[in-house]
């Protein structure tokens, strides 16, 4: 039997909140077994751009990552937040290592070729290397990855940190059974977007389409959905969405079952 | 016989000027058998720190490190310049991971004790863990070192990178033969400051404090030849001063040897 990996996403939101995210660390660090983090980075990214006179671009309420943007981007998700994560997991007793994409060519992209829209620099995930996320592993080192890939071209772009999750949970079942945890500010997914008590315990593809269909699921959390069941479809064992009480299993949250 | 493992350190000036980087990066990813790489960030962190409105606090010609300094300091030394080297070698086909001494508890060190002067997060190094760095060079992943080092206390530190490559250079001695290399804008030690071509192409002790007496050794590079020395009486094997082209050794350089 293969052992369990856990694959833990933190959402931009719980990273900004410091007494939170410390909590969120606690509860990280006490999780049994081999695991992964994977980071954005909140709107650290945008607060230094502002700061650094560099102008955020939108499109369609989609980022445009120019050159300044992809250097703020690997200033504050690779340096400042990824350090300081390891930082607190080291003092916790957890031993853990912080990584972008091109550190051991572990996430490999593409750049998203130019069809109607340039978006920059930005990659699609191609591939994770997963001898050597396994050789960490097997040394009781956590891999922290920041949400930035690498091309072959040699260039490091800016990536959706829930894709990276998905990606590497994917990846990593050929050798682990894995288990993915999105962690963010909700307890799951709600039944009512007004009502944060709403939670569905359970959401198998069956409800998940039915309430597409009943426009219940909010626009934000369709991507992420789409992706929790394609995931499953592509080897990960079990999805769970929720606050970081999650990590525990003592609070409410979602569980995502095919 | 144990093998020989290299350890080199890049000047901050030859970072700040993109050419003459990208001619290093190529010497250094031709250099053959196992090598670690440590660099500093130039002026690059002075200069984000000034857009950002931070002042750059200084005391007697000497730093000190507070805690937006601290801050500026991860973002461009471990994200920024770390993660844009790691791309610059995997382009070049050497497989390396940017790490600060937080990363797998690699750099262990001390917060200078305040005395007469508080120098803020500046650390001094105590432990190098060498069996961190050994799993990665024996899976040939060069470990790309920024600056920083990690107190127990769960701090991340501004530490001098001359200090950082010669204590691995120092630690790693144990299982390895060590030849430790400082890259800078100069040819070497220079016999007339005002003239490049005065390399002094020997320096051994003897030869250095007579040097010292007749003040021709200036005062930069004063305390990176104590260390050099000290190297040598802590199991190095041989430190090289000069140019990029000495780490193909086709261009005069200073060795030395004790």
């Amino acid at each position: 039997m293969k052992s369990v990996l856990k694959i833990v996403k933190t959402g931009g939101k719980l990273i900004e909140d410091k007494a939170r995210f410390q909590e969120f660390l606690k509860d990280f660090s006490a999780m049994e077994g081999p695991k992964v983090l994977v980071h954005g980075g909140g709107n650290f990214a945008t607060e230094v751009a502002t700061k650094l006179g560099y102008e955020t671009k939108m499109l369609d309420g989609r980022r445009i990552t120019d050159a300044n943007s992809m250097q703020v981007i690997t200033m504050v998700y690779a340096g400042l937040i990824s350090k300081n994560i390891v930082a607190g997991l080291q003092k916790l007793g957890s031993n853990a290592v912080g990584l972008c994409g091109a550190d051991g060519k572990s996430v490999i992209s593409r750049k998203r070729p130019v069809k109607e829209v340039d978006y920059g620099f930005v990659g699609d995930i191609e591939e994770i290397n997963v001898a050597f996320i396994s050789s960490l592993l097997e040394q009781d080192i956590i891999p922290v990855f920041s949400a930035i890939s690498y091309s072959e071209e040699g260039e490091i772009l800016n990536t959706n940190a829930d894709s990276i999750a998905a990606e590497i949970s994917k990846a990593m079942s050929r050798e682990y059974e894995t288990e993915l945890y999105y962690c963010f500010e909700k307890k799951g997914v709600l039944a009512d977007a007004q009502d944060d008590d709403s939670v569905i315990e359970v959401l198998d593809k069956e409800k998940y389409q039915e309430l597409v269909e009943k426009k219940i699921i909010s626009d934000g959390m369709l991507p992420k959905l789409h992706n929790c069941f394609q995931a499953l479809e592509n080897g990960v064992s079990t999805i769970y969405l929720g606050d970081s009480g999650l990590l525990q299993k003592n609070s409410i949250h979602t569980k995502i079952v095919e």
